[in-house]
């Protein structure tokens, strides 16, 4: 059984609908899906009408006693509608304007055509397969995706993973076909399908010798594939691409800057109305430990920031949010702060490559609402073809929160949260508020301090291991010495990398004294007896937050007892073995995080609570 | 193009050989192969004769100007045909006689019919696909490698992996003539062949509900399957068991013991004179490192030692050199001095698994050569079908040695290492001195100090990662903090290990003073201070030694340009590869180690050497 997530059937049994307007078929299943039945009068009356609201807005209000919702243009309507079934029984007053604060609001998939023999078919996913592309793909489970997609706001989605294989590469040309398959199916939900592109296709796909930027018949190339996939998909949204990022093709083989590599694509796509978002996950991915003069955290503006003004009107510049790579606690990338002359994308990750893997609960929602700057928004999907959408059902309420900031970023991260537990498991509201506001937090207490980052596992991500990345290839380094730890990044005696931000942040960042304790070591080298502004040392923070954030799982694990009963009994069981696992990982993130500092420390926690 | 190893054809060119006896025809096609052409008077007499040298033995000599070798079995003469060889120009005096110390000299092949997608298809194998199973397997390349073996002596082979997959159990049954074709070839060269088997195979091959070795229908199961088995091949060897261990089904499932799963094989393998090798290497790979009364060292010895006495005579107990696994320095395991009413053998590793993976010349008969003890002899093959048999061109050296000292063990490893020389790569005698002799001792100096071991990356043990195994379930920890490091195996104050040797051991190691410095981290937790016997301070130890090891391995590259024009092209160019990734990784461990160090201790070098 597929878990219904937050659009159950038969919500609205009984109540009378009336639907106004041509081109309404979806509306007309979703009101039917939701138990509305055609009636007179009307408890519900939706209808097209010239309001005002743009292709996606519609208004709300009351005529006549029933709910009344008026939109321009069929996607409008049924953004309409899905707004009804959120509000439930919470009234409707005065006439209310609704309308997405963004233009795009857009989904990443890290679907793979084949299925790694380690990493499985979705990259970073632990939600089971692809719901594009498993096997035995079930083209009405992606029908029931989309629905609920909508029922979020999301109007975009990338259907293949960034990094583009083989077969994936042909998803582009032999295989497109495969695409307007699922573009056909997201369509009527007002979802626009992107993909992701090989730089290289050119070579692996098109047989060329090149896939130089400023090479003519490879532009050309592009804009002959291009033609196809809008002949085929009258509606395609356009292109990501990874380049030159961990091993992927890109314009520096051919030194072309990536404006050049960017623009080549968007000129193929700009008669049909479509872009190229351009990833500026770029770094070097080899460097070595051994030399400070590199900060990985400074590589993405380094590339970007001189390119300001240079790409085409069509190209988005997709930035993760923070400079490394979605870590627990990161400051903002400056980028988003540097580039005015650019189209931005701020790229979220809901799937919890470094959050817990859906193995722990993170309501992520509280990260994202302090990194919103009023750039378009992306976010990597958490969603499988796992029987509850994304592996741990408390998970879906991140993809759920994202599809509405997205649409309205004036909300709080405890007014969706609300709104998610209000459709999905409502009887369990308490329970679940206690278990997830602050789950991010929690999460945060137990794993890598004060902003340092990056003390998981390698490789896989999951699981503490301190100096795991701290001798390697990556960039990514926490220098904890018997002294002290942390990346000093100022511009006085470290990276530099301080300066990349406008005032205030520059200087607020530079100082110890001023930058915020939560992201001390990401700026900061300190000896452990450094005074945070809490006023507690370093290392008695680490412990203290360790013990604490550890306790604290073990009484959400406690608390979801009192949910039996209060949730389906798949969903409540699947939780509390997710708890189980989240309550021995949190312990062992105290204990392996609090010994290797006291080790290397020698300080004692002055509770002389037990360190191993 | 192949590479001839230590058996180039034609060497004898021209010379006469006269063959007396039956049943010699693989002694005829060597013959032949090494250059001999039949003629009297002879240069070589090959002759069957009952010369009181037992089946594998032989006498050489000279007669009426001629060499002269006689053996009373079609082996024998074989053994003594390739001493000829081996001897090349160097002079034969009296009458010698030439026996085997020990009866059964055994390779075991960790090769899968499957290639598994990361470890590929030979587990801890670098030397690409499996010689008996990789798809496009060539039955004269095992004819070859056979051939081989022969040459040093091996007389056994197990032909597949102790971890025993599913397809891996069917050689067992539906697949056992792929077997035989194996044992058809090389049994021409006096060796025998064995199977790796799965305790579990009763129910994975056979369809029944259980496997414990005390169930009469599991014991019949067992004996006609062995009955199957000996039908097909009568000179079939035995089987080999990996039980209870890292996940490996065994005895422990049915409350029975090691003895009892033991027994139950060698009643079914009595009848024909075939034996169980029994591997010993049992411990709990799911230990808690916060648990510090558990030490991995122990297991084998708490396992297996209470058994003494109770194993049949065909069971031969397989235990690894060193009470851990395989690590660049162990001390020897106590149950090789402590279970006097068992057949033991003493298993090595020739595949570096942790001493450089065969990107790093260690030529490894040195340590060998510390831990022989009078019991058979067992080693891991490093062989597959690289076209230099072994990845690493000088990794030959290892096969070679193995079957040399598993002969002969009072050989020295200089001895056999200048044999090999000598029959494989003679122009260029020194510079392979230069490079082989201390290659062991210069990969422990720059790899884990003092015996501790584990400071590999987990997974797939290249590179150094210090803590990668620290706070792991492996039971493989150094314990290092800001003031020492080492594990307190001590009966005086820690986990009791030394208590299980006898005297002198239980008391040399059991004190700092008088434990050898190159085991003292193995035994003892020491503060960075300590004073090692060779007068310098632990620390200083660390510091000088990784300089010298790095510095050795820049030299040895600089060393074998001189080789260019002594040996073939190709083995040139490759061992030049391998030595440019030597020196990277060397310097690796060099900055790594060195660095961890200086960040816990705080001590600097005295010699202002630098690390970073």
């Amino acid at each position: 059984m597929i878990h219904h997530a937050w659009l159950r059937p038969g919500m609205w049994a009984g109540r009378r609908v009336r639907i106004v307007g041509d081109g309404l078929e979806v509306v007309r299943e979703e009101a039917a899906r939701a138990g509305f039945v055609p009636g007179d009068p009307a408890d519900l009356v939706l209808a097209i009408e010239d309001v005002g609201t743009g292709p996606e807005g519609f208004r709300l209000g009351r005529r006549n006693g029933g709910i009344a919702v008026s939109a321009g243009a069929p996607a409008g309507l049924l953004y309409g509608f899905f707004e009804v079934l959120r509000r439930g029984e919470r009234p409707i007053g005065a006439d209310e304007e609704h309308r997405p604060a963004r233009e795009r609001r857009m989904l990443d998939h890290w679907d793979n055509v084949d299925v790694h023999p380690v990493m499985g078919q979705v990259e970073r996913g632990y939600s089971g397969g692809s719901l594009f592309w498993s096997p035995g793909r079930d083209i009405g489970r992606v029908r029931d995706y989309a629905r609920l997609l909508a029922a979020t706001g999301i109007n975009a989605i990338t259907v293949n993973n960034v990094n583009v294989h083989a077969a994936e590469t042909r998803l582009l040309t032999e295989r497109l076909d495969e695409v307007a398959a699922i573009a056909d199916v997201v369509r009527p939900f007002g979802i626009r399908v992107h993909l992701s592109v090989n730089f290289a296709a050119p070579m692996v796909a098109g047989g060329l010798s090149s896939a130089d930027p400023l090479d003519d018949v490879v532009r050309e190339w592009w804009k002959e594939a291009t033609a196809r996939v809008l002949g085929l998909i009258p509606d395609f949204g356009g292109y990501l691409v990874k380049a030159d990022s961990e091993g992927q093709p890109g314009p520096f083989e051919y030194r072309r800057t990536h404006a050049d590599g960017a623009n080549m694509l968007a000129e193929a796509l700009e008669p049909y109305g479509a872009v190229v978002h351009w990833r500026a996950f770029v770094y070097d991915h080899r460097q070595d430990w051994r030399d400070r003069s590199t900060d990985r955290a400074r590589a993405a503006y380094d590339h970007f920031a001189p390119l300001d003004g240079q790409f085409r009107d069509n190209v988005i510049l997709q930035v993760k949010h923070g400079p490394m790579d979605f870590q627990v606690r990161e400051p903002l990338s400056p980028i988003l702060l540097g580039m005015p002359r650019t189209r931005l994308a701020t790229e979220l990750q809901i799937t919890q490559e470094y959050t817990g893997q859906q193995r722990h609960v993170c309501y992520l929602a509280p990260m994202w609402t302090g990194v919103l700057t009023g750039t378009d928004l992306v976010a990597v999907s958490n969603a499988g073809d796992d029987p509850f959408w994304t592996g741990h059902p408390l998970a879906q309420a991140n993809l759920y929160a994202f599809g509405r900031l997205a649409w309205n970023p004036a909300l709080t991260a405890e007014q969706v949260l609300d709104e998610w537990i209000g459709l999905t498991f409502p009887r369990a509201r308490e329970i679940l508020h206690d278990l997830m506001d602050d789950s991010w937090r929690t999460y945060e207490r137990y794993t890598a301090p004060l902003g340092v980052g990056w003390m998981v596992r390698p490789g896989h991500h999951y699981g503490p291991d301190v100096d795991g990345y701290e001798y390697t290839p990556w960039g990514t380094y926490h220098f904890a010495d018997r002294d002290g730890i942390g990346v000093d990044r100022t511009r006085a005696t470290g990276t530099g990398f301080t300066g990349q931000y406008p005032e205030p942040w520059a200087s607020l960042y530079e100082s110890r004294d001023s930058c915020p304790d939560e992201l001390l070591l990401f700026f900061h080298h300190v000896p452990y007896t450094h005074v945070l502004q809490s006023g507690v040392t370093v290392i008695q923070h680490i412990y203290d937050t360790r013990f604490a954030g550890a306790a604290r799982v073990a009484a959400m694990r406690l608390r979801w007892r009192d949910a039996d009963g209060l949730v389906e009994a798949g969903v409540h069981e699947r939780v509390a073995e997710r708890l189980d696992e989240q309550l021995r990982s949190a312990e062992e993130w105290r204990d392996q995080v609090n010994t290797y500092f006291l080790r290397k420390s020698g300080i004692p926690d002055r509770h002389g609570r037990r360190i191993f």
